[in-house]
């Protein structure tokens, strides 16, 4: 008998990779005699780096940039050698920019940036790698991915020619914020003028941008520079109705009445870049991933591929499948988005093709979604009984194992 | 010492009349000399009808209305006695149309209906009540109110005059949903077609719509008909970026590339109704309420409150806050959304102004929300140790009293 283990990470408190071993070692004493193969999981979010750069051998390595509040911060990225060519680097928006790493209180979201993971993707490509993949999931920006592109060398400029700070908040008059946060804001916009010594910087800010300089950016593609694969699992445009304002700015603290105009700001960008590039990129799916930085990224150049799909390709998954007699996959907590491609949702749609049983243990499941994973989770939905908010690792570790105890194929 | 219990219901295991008698059980081991006032809470959404009912001593009633997917249920709502005037009613949506009540698999939300929210509101109103209560929380259905209209007697005419059944669903061509879907779809239209018999129905629905015959509502509204207030706690407009397609679409399954049409299809229902009304009542703050029947209750004369207001004061937490030592309240799941106008938050905040410690005792506490919710909550935030997903209503209980044991006001 072979299982083949590949959770999700159980945020907050357990990686992929030691979820895999706390459920491994939980079906190991029940079935003594079965090989068992770990491919842990993860679709573009937190722990894509650590996931990827270890099914594939890498490397982990750090660099230091701002964070989405301008604050400097260590990140930790993946290089993974490629024979006969350059490294392919490995980077998370999670890492950098991520929603469980905003401090408290958060700087409002129209002041967050994504300027330091421009910073990185210049690294990398200033190291030389032939291919870089950035995983999209879990961002607390919606700039539009102005924040990259600027890091990168655009400039944002308003109806004198002046350069704009890449940020989505009004400069003036003040906004009505706490004075800590102004402070704060302040810093920000002079850490990313610091930064950025070689041009002039002034104080204004996105909603004043009438023209784009791209020149930058356009010896940047016209050079033989990496290729650039996005991870992201949402189909959404950069704008309206259905666009990352719209749609997933109330995640990230947008009020409702400043959705109408970040969307706004959003549209002007798009219809700039657009233009810049002579092709509709804002209207793709996926331009509405992470805040906008989907649209960003595309304009580079670009291309989107599903983080889960992308996973279960290098992590062995997909080699490993069919020789499997169960197949167990995982994560912190299942709801009706499980369904919308997250990795368990990918593997139980590859297990069910290859006719596989197929087991969830999450570590809670919302009630209104059980029916419908049972319905995709031929072996069965389980949750271990995580007690209080925020089990510590070992707990979460242990309880899953002995829920794993008990578990049979079919 | 005096101590004030007010929590929301913990859904899917307590109602709030429950958790408070739990709670207080809890307090009274620790405080055997204390007086303690239970006032359990509601928000406009589930629970809604129950909580108000025995705050004012009023009667539960049943009827046969259709659910959101056309099937006959049978749902309650309160009678409350008023000195001198005729009864007031107190329905909920979620008793109707709840997200928590639909079938598995369900409808797609395009063939959703708040047609039986109608029948319901007729129904009242032939009683001769004097008021209408009417809870908006937790709605399955995204129809701009259409539904609830029709059934009142407005008429959607497309370009012909032919009167269009009010489903946003695209009659023709059939949409690709599973064959025991479409059977349902067509039982559902056949139902609003048998319960409508009066009328000339046709086969089309929304999609076609031209013209609105509102002539029934304005003989409705001209009448001396009950004042009817909606519960509700989000500001969003009927349609656009901020609208309850773009907000809420996609947690009710609204597909991302479904967004944009049917938003339009709002957008036009809006401006119909907007027109006849002569104001643009489709964007005033809470049009968006509950799939848009928000609009549809303010176009036809209702004023929006929020629901916890209401609910404090007519359960006399109001009146009995300034005579409490200690104020404690809770709710099934607390997470960043508790913030915006959730009952437990309307509580901290009516707590603190009256400069009284509240506690926050929830099910489950999101991680990323407990400096947040530690900065409302003086008396601290708690979690109850609910083990699995769904704990028994017994099991809940006594894990809420014993944990509710260990509190000290500070």
């Amino acid at each position: 008998m072979r299982i083949l283990i590949a959770p999700n990470s159980f945020k907050g408190t357990l990686t992929s990779t030691a979820a895999a071993k706390a459920m491994a070692a939980g079906v190991a004493t029940s079935f003594p005699d079965a090989e068992i193969i770990c491919c842990p999981m993860a679709d573009g979010g937190e722990g894509t780096v650590e996931v990827i750069t270890n099914a594939c051998s890498g490397v982990l390595e750090q660099f230091q940039v701002l964070d989405a509040e301008g604050e400097l911060i260590e990140v930790t990225f993946g290089l993974i050698p490629k024979t006969g060519q350059a490294p392919l680097a490995v980077i998370e928006v999670a890492e950098v920019v991520g929603l469980t790493r905003l401090s408290q209180p958060p700087l409002p979201v129209e002041w967050r940036t994504t300027f330091g993971i421009g910073q990185l993707l210049t690294h990398v490509t200033a190291m030389g790698v032939s291919e870089i993949m950035i995983g999209l999931g879990g961002s607390s920006t919606n700039d539009g991915g102005a924040g990259v592109l600027f890091a990168l060398g655009a400039r944002f400029l308003d109806s004198r020619g002046v350069s704009l700070l890449p940020l989505v908040g009004q400069s003036q008059p003040a906004q009505s914020i706490p004075e800590v946060l102004q402070s704060r804001v302040e810093r920000l916009k002079q850490r990313i003028c610091t930064t950025e010594k070689s041009v002039e910087v002034r104080r204004g800010t996105l909603p004043d941008v009438r023209k784009l300089d791209f020149s930058a950016i356009e010896a940047l593609l016209n050079s033989s520079g990496p290729r650039l694969t996005i991870l992201a699992d949402v189909q959404n445009p950069l704008c309206g109705v259905a666009g990352s304002t719209a749609v997933f700015g109330s995640q990230k603290g947008v009020a409702t009445d400043r959705i109408e105009a970040i969307d706004g700001l959003l549209n002007r960008l798009g219809e700039l870049g657009d233009t810049w590039k002579g092709e509709p990129i804002s209207r793709r799916p996926g331009s509405g991933a992470a805040g906008g930085l989907g649209y960003a990224l595309q304009l580079i150049g670009g291309q989107i591929k599903s983080g889960a799909e992308v996973v279960c390709e290098l992590s062995g998954f997909d080699a490993a499948l069919p020789f499997a007699d169960w197949v167990m996959t995982g994560e912190g907590r299942s709801d009706r988005q499980t369904m919308d491609g997250k990795a368990p949702a990918i593997i139980a749609a590859k297990a069910r093709e290859a006719n596989i049983p197929v087991t969830l243990v999450s570590g809670q499941i919302e009630p209104n979604a059980i029916v419908d994973l049972q319905r995709i989770f031929s072996g069965g939905s389980y949750s271990v009984s995580e007690t209080g908010p925020a089990p510590s690792p070992e707990e979460a570790s242990s309880n899953l194992r002995r829920v794993c105890e008990t578990l049979r194929p079919v």
